[in-house]
């Protein structure tokens, strides 16, 4: 809950912001993403839904700042292998994934974002733009080092890595093994190996 | 638009299921899942909404069992090697998700398998089961040529090119290469080849 000094008129209050973001991650957690609606999301975060519309397009964008933040933003591993770097890029986002508001959001986010060309541009752009950079980074050293050829396919590995964990976590609902990144991870470095 | 002379007192009428299968496929193609309703279906293959509930529990239900089909039933691949074989596991799987219908489809049928745990259940046993039995019989004739270990994991290589099918297409809404299923297969193939 925020205080009655929280400044409605300013998009970027940080309480609200922090406030609206709590209220998304409770609702998807209790009733998923299918039943939340931006009216109970204001009600919860004590703000206007003018306040949540002033910054977000609707519901889909909504979800997707507030809660699919943290691959963006995690530092980039250097492990010294590729076998290393892409178990931490897997399990970056295995534990993005298996996040409790993460895992309620997904499958209805990606439905709502295949749904609409605007929201597929803007997650191609903000979401997977970074991921791929990242990803393309993590190749181009182990090409350095001899441990694959360049002109690695960037786009359907990361499709892939990123396929395998959605599916396996988010459709079939499997509860991520300890060693899940380990087991992907490897499977795809060793097609993607020069041998 | 089937006869007058269909029966709608009988559920398992040739005529009536082809003329919903037809419904379906072209509802979902011209306005996709989410605005598809059980009415619409019925109206337009010219039956009761009661004929379509005595044989399907729901709309997701439905749309699977009329949509996703073909790998099912499709002959098990024997090409003598595993990357063949798996070329051909991974270009059942992009013909089937780029079908118009089944395109629309399924982003929105997997977060309603996803959100309903009845539903994640069925299309365990019904839709994964029999793809994964396919996939053991493929490693299997693999191990037996010696071209990897038994105990491959195909839980994880079937969610794997699943989901890299899935998210290549579904979600990032690529139109699929020539050579995109055996670019997937190539990538999990040198993955689980024995060197």
């Amino acid at each position: 809950m925020i205080s009655s000094s929280a400044r409605r008129g300013r998009p970027r209050d940080a309480r609200s912001d922090a406030a609206i973001a709590d209220a998304v991650a409770a609702l998807l957690a209790e009733s998923g993403y299918a039943a939340m609606s931006i009216g109970a999301v204001a009600t919860r975060a004590g703000v206007g839904k003018d306040t949540i519309y002033r910054r977000w397009s609707g519901k889909a964008e909504l979800v997707y700042e507030t809660v699919f933040t943290t691959a963006d933003t995690a530092d980039l591993p250097d492990t010294g292998t590729l076998e290393g770097d892409l178990t931490a890029v897997v399990q970056s986002l295995v534990e993005e994934f298996s996040e409790p508001a993460a895992a309620a959001a997904l499958p209805g986010l990606l439905a709502d974002f295949a749904a609409v060309p605007e929201l597929r541009a803007a997650i191609r752009s903000r979401f997977l733009a970074p991921a791929k950079e990242r990803l393309v980074a993590v190749f181009d050293r182990a090409a350095r080092r001899g441990e694959t050829d360049s002109g690695v396919p960037a786009d359907l590995a990361l499709d892939t890595l990123a396929g395998a964990v959605f599916f396996h976590l988010g459709i079939m609902g499997e509860q991520p093994d300890p060693d899940l990144a380990a087991r992907i991870a490897a499977m795809i470095v060793k097609g993607i190996e020069v041998r």
